[in-house]
């Protein structure tokens, strides 16, 4: 009854692109109306963004697990037994999902399918950020999925669009949406340069969380050693 | 206890016409009221229009099946056994009540009932971004209606807010509802000579998610070849 | 088991009070800090009043009911055997509570208490904006309720603040709401002269969306002849 | 089964915290982005901290109850046998974390950690605002963990992001923030010597609350003296 590996990686892959693909879209779109008003623009970014989110995890959550997010499949393997290979394959195909996501968001809005971004965003300020933001997003699947695993697509979602504002670096927390935003020279992208460090806060952020929910909630002994896969979702 | 033909055509012919007259009548409000900033009137129009439709749902599921779209029950005759003839008669329904809601905005807004738009919508891009918005609803309808269908309210009402935001059209998404607004000289409005491409499109996209939802969740086979038309909401 | 129709009373009129204290002080609130730009006003007052009816609802309904509009309990007492004096119970405390909320807004806001609004609401756009609105609300009401009662407060609520923008009046859809907003000179506000059409289309919305839903789906016949009331939330 | 009370009172000093760091760091973001815009960024400011609301309490709740809050977890005491030793216990790790919430905020936002807020908000409207927001949110809690404690995290936020706008003050409506946002001369900053003030109307109205529900829902009678703490959330 469980999904096979392949069907799985292809739901990964589409819904990564299609989350990318809502972040950047709606980023241009709101950039493109607003005056130049960029409150009002980040307001629009983030309810979009967290409205795709919702609906993303609820579509393709029972098939994949819906992660769309190499810390979280990450956090996977590190807790629930999710096995290295299984989370590398995931991990890969989100990437790959991410970058054609930009592309079809710049298709979309009649822009070349994929340009280097100039948005610069550094600094120590940015890069605590992104480790908070990604505590965070961490933190809210590990307490819901304990006792309430059905809210998790509208506390994730909830998660975001709050983060968008309450962290300097509008919370990217996604190495694998970080990557794809690195070719959009749009509203939403980040400059190549700047990646690296976001990516190392953004696992370390996980990583803290996991830790941390470890801790809080010892898990029950594991019956064997080489449990199945659960979904986090 | 099913309700009968003649009262489930009434439910999708009122329903499609309030979806409308939501989608309309806001537009024409938050354009007014927002003194040229169409950033405000689109963030405005979008959360109306996610707002009517969780509500519409809500309220018509339970006795049509809510559907209020020709894609949606197209894709409801392909993989779930309503019949031809019946689909049909859900389709014209449709088209008759959304462009009565149209009226109904403009008589509310004190506009003459009916009027030809000449808000131009065509190239490429546009095109792409029905077909992409309408396999969208339609996968986000068919992921959630096998394993959780009491979120399927809140799922696509979140799903029109965000891609009003990521497409380039602002998602129509919906035959009747495109049908409906080239009557509308107004913020949502269609010009009459941009619609055929945008009813393909959509047709198209909502055939594609069929067809990738059956690859990914084959269905079990049916037990007779007539069975009963299935509720989608 | 129960509550007392005094501690229901006590709950209708708090609850209609803080509903209009809602509405109105979201009102002065997001005008004055809105630069004159009535689209972004409408949106906080849309949102804030939408908020604050699912918190109201679920809060309340549990023990009244949660009607807070004279409409409401109108279409309780034709189609579920509410009593007559019960009905008018509520309408009275409904309509004083709502007064008193009037009056709370404006001391929390530093305001007279109480003055005559100069608002003009007037026009056949406004009447029958007003009748569609509150055939909305009611209809909305009648088809969750009997499918899916606990879906309530978040339909109503997503309901209302759609309305607030496809309607030309602002949907206020509820009598005592409406004599409440009478006595603020401000946003919300709306003149004397402008009330009675008001109320007038707001029963006849509620009572034709009654007759409308009596028809899509009877009633069962009542076991007796003085059933007890039920509760509409 | 039962966390243990120092996992509970880590999670009341984060959870505290990062409630915090979101409405001062959304405030921030607010504000800098919206061009002067006041009521555009207490609409964001107020949509990012009722998501971060629903989201901590979803996340944190089962452990802790997330009250996050001395104004709850002194109803809690009063009214569900929750032990005061454990209630000031809460109260102080309550009032630590929003201050390290503050400096976290200041930190991803560059700015100095602490600082004392120039924010003035004195006079009788805002002290009867307080007053107000604060018998809501004990009226929310309160109503609703008797019929139906799950949807609390949704009412709480959803009412947060209403009294934002209902209230003069913007609804503080918790002491352990208060005190916290004393740290901060931004956004969402108050001026020391307005404090005491706020702190006396919160507690209040919460104590009125509480006495006004114990009215209106009278407990059962203890089975014993000393019953069990009760969760709040």
């Amino acid at each position: 009854m469980k999904p096979t590996l392949q069907t799985r990686l292809a739901v990964e892959f589409i819904g990564t692109g299609l989350l990318v693909t809502a972040v950047i879209g709606s980023g241009i779109m709101a950039e493109r109306l607003s005056s130049g008003n960029i409150g009002l623009a980040l307001l629009a970014n983030s309810i979009a963004t967290g409205a795709a989110l919702v609906t993303l995890i609820l579509t393709f959550g029972p098939i994949s697990g819906a992660h769309f997010n190499p810390v979280v499949s990450f956090a996977n393997a590190l807790d629930r037994g999710m096995s290295w290979p299984e989370t590398l394959a995931y991990i890969i195909v989100q990437c790959i999902g991410g970058i054609i996501g930009t592309a079809l968001a710049h298709a979309m809005f009649g822009l070349n399918m994929m340009t280097f971004s100039h948005h610069v965003r550094s600094g120590f300020p940015l890069i605590l950020s992104e480790f908070v933001a990604t505590f965070g997003l961490v933190a809210v699947i590990s307490g819901c999925s304990k006792s309430r695993p059905s809210v998790i697509p509208f506390a994730v979602a909830a998660y975001i669009t709050s983060a968008y504002w309450f962290t300097a670096s509008t919370s990217f927390a996604n190495p694998a949406v970080t990557l794809a935003r690195l070719f959009s020279d749009t509203f939403a992208g980040i400059r190549p340069l700047d990646v690296p460090a976001f990516l190392l806060a953004q696992f370390a952020g996980g990583l803290v969380a996991t830790l941390f929910f470890r801790w809080l909630q010892p898990l029950e002994p594991k019956s064997g050693l080489s449990g199945p896969p659960v979904r986090l979702f």
